[in-house]
């Protein structure tokens, strides 16, 4: 009883990216000007992102070639494997299918490349010379240190300041890469500036480093701004993710009940998600989809859905998401890639028509889950992916109980390799859980702008 | 021009491992019992390995089944991918065509599963409850720790002081697989206190470590010893790599003219160049090896060919090999797993035969080497991988300066996510090179015993 790999042929590969966009019942609503209220039109955010990403943002096709070069990258490391977790079922000793889709075999040891490089792709023939982002865990900052490397362009990140400090390993693999790594809150922007002035301690928070970024950006020609979650264009890049495993679980003979994934920005889910709900919504085959989030940060499960900012200084488009308001700070978990308070639309749109579901689950159920799939299929997940485990585990106990062989699908984004100071609190018993309260959410809730 | 990936399909997996053994054209000397002198029988060895293993030390037998288990388990990272790297190619503007085989895909990030699943295997199904072994950097004793998570087998690392202490993450690796760690010099055995009493503040050695690993192993009859490396059995179970690698340098519709692989035990090196070695040795096809080794560590190119013991007590048979004396403490460079005083007895004797070359590269070239290699092909290389690299390129280089189209082939034994804080060090400047003076190697060599 091993574990078993399907492999896709690279003739296989997906030549198009899937945009959910085309098959929803009802459009999701319109990214508004944080100046006037009015909806965004491309000439709005050319300051931000190349044309062919603003074109993607709002495209309503439902394929999206994928460019030749593009996908000449992503062939060194996809299509990325499907496994079958057949030791993690006999220890759970489950009459449910328990399968895999494994992101950490790219070079940065997540998901975050699958976008990261298109991105970079497209800024490099649109004439961009430096690229500009933030980070929180380092995930997407290391990913887009690897793609700025080889597409010759300059790359600057913001990185949380905590992290920054905690996570120097992360800092240090961008700076392998070549990029510029800035603790935010910097004395390099204006924004950065006024937070310090009020707060000379401020450990930063993303929405911090999402103005720092965003103000870096427009301020020069040659410039852009890169985001690695949340947006529709990060959203349809990674759905390379679920085409491939379409084409891995026919190859399995078989069709998930349930899919599950991680969300903070929502594009590890939506990657893996999106081709399947798509599907769905042309009602050619049904699935559960379970989106799982942190409980100290629980956008989904907690949050309002409204117009909210993307960031704390206000610089950023209204989009209408899930959101704990712009001013919410979460605990101190490691899952610092599920950390942002609010949520990729097209997700919040998703969970709003009731086509998907979302469940918020404590941070030691997650490392206790990534303990026993490491001791059982050997790959140690990242704490973001720790909460996929856990909730597919919860599904496979489900099973057991009712009796039910269901086929349970879910997304392992990442490698914990760089996460090991997590595994070592959680076996010495430091680690705690978090729970924000209804009137904690509330008191959050409140600052949110009236919008929309 | 991006890199090119060859992947096996899986059918056309290894289901033999090759051993160099049957064609070597004289026998490498045998190992001696560290009492008497004498040759060793399979009896003497078995109080540390099981049988299997013991029969495959001394088999000339050139194809050795992969057992069915082991094959399935390989199966979740393997064939692993050989590429070509013509990013690199290109950066360093060659006509050299550049392959490399990269064995940091396996769950424990290197190729060193190859030979922990194999030898836990082996040790299940005799009966075996518990191993124990040692570590120096951390690769091997989280790769045993993983096979041990696999098969319910209890591990116990013995790990050298001064990186149980410099690298916790390592560590925390091998306990989230369930293993035990304790820092060696300990006071758990009678050579671990006999150190301690003499140097109270000893940051423990390799040598010291396999003291006392194999001191307790042959303490209780459900408890055996696992090497990592140096064995001949180790270096057999390796040659998946090798074998893989041929077929696929045949789907490139090519052949190496000079393949590279770093030394330490020899037995990542092994695991590539023997099939290809074996092919040369029955004069079937020429190939120039080179076997790279760090300055600070000398084994091959300034070490005596000799008997010696493989530990500080004395208490492992004597082998002959390439060494520096098992007193001698090679500098503390970041490739912790090439700091070792002795070779592979194998690689040793091919070097003798005069069938391999060998040349030893300092520590900065190796970084340089690395960060090149990482920003043109993506992937982070670990320290000890980076002797390899470094090698590539100077091959590279020439084949530029003499006009030569020659095809390189080398072993990318292990990612570096591990490793950050050398590149850190590196990238800040406080790296330093070293190399021993030719009579600091005298003294080293002066203790070596007068046996064989």
């Amino acid at each position: 009883m091993n574990t078993i790999k399907y492999l896709l042929d690279e003739d296989k590969m997906p030549t198009h990216w899937y945009n959910v966009a085309a098959d929803l019942p009802t459009p999701a609503a319109p990214a508004l000007h944080p100046g006037t209220g009015q909806p965004l039109g491309p000439a709005d955010l050319a300051p931000l992102f190349p044309m062919a990403l603003i074109m993607q943002e709002v495209s309503t096709e439902r394929s999206i070639e994928i460019p030749d070069e593009v996908q000449q990258i992503y062939r060194q490391w996809r299509p990325s494997p499907l496994f079958r977790a057949r030791r993690l079922e006999k220890a759970l000793d489950t009459p449910a299918k328990i399968y895999y889709k494994y992101e950490g075999v790219s070079p940065a040891g997540s998901h975050k490349p699958n976008t990261a490089i298109a991105q970079a792709y497209y800024n490099k023939i649109e004439g961009t010379k430096r690229l500009v982002t933030e980070t929180g865990a380092g995930q997407w900052g290391s990913s887009l240190a690897f793609a700025g490397a080889l597409f010759g362009l300059e790359v600057e990140i913001y990185m949380v300041k905590v992290s920054y400090n905690q996570k120097p390993y992360r800092r240090a693999l961008m700076e392998v890469y070549g990029a510029r790594v800035v603790a935010s809150p910097s004395t390099e922007t204006a924004c950065g500036r006024a937070i310090l002035a009020e707060h000379p301690d401020s450990t930063g928070s993303l929405g911090i480093a999402i103005s720092e970024a965003v103000e870096m950006a427009v301020q020069r020609d040659d410039t852009k701004y890169a985001l690695g979650s949340v947006l529709n264009h990060v959203m349809l890049h990674q759905t390379v993710i679920g085409e491939e495993a379409i084409a891995q679980m026919e190859m399995a003979g078989d069709y998930p009940d349930v899919i599950v994934g991680c969300t903070g920005g929502g594009s590890n889910f939506a990657g893996l998600t999106f081709p399947f709900i798509g599907a769905k919504l042309r009602g050619e085959r049904d699935v559960r989809v379970i989106a799982v989030e942190p409980a100290a940060c629980p956008t989904l499960t907690k949050g309002k859905f409204t117009y909210d900012f993307g960031d704390t200084a206000h610089l950023t488009p209204l989009v209408k998401m899930h959101t704990l308001g712009s001013t919410f700070v979460p605990s101190g978990i490691h899952a610092g890639g599920l950390r942002y308070h609010g949520m990729g639309p097209l997700v919040s749109h998703l969970l709003d028509l009731g086509t998907i579901d979302a469940v918020a689950v404590q941070q030691l159920e997650t490392f206790s889950a990534g303990l026993q799939f490491a001791r059982t299929e050997g790959i140690l997940p990242a704490p973001e992916s720790n909460h996929a485990v856990a909730a597919t585990i919860r599904e496979a106990l489900r099973c057991k109980e009712e009796g039910k062989s269901e086929t349970i699908l879910f997304n392992l984004s990442g490698h914990g390799h760089f996460d090991l100071q997590a595994y070592m609190d959680f076996q010495a018993g430091t680690l705690k859980d978090f729970e924000y309260s209804d009137e904690e959410v509330a008191m959050a809730l409140a600052g949110l702008p009236s919008v929309g």
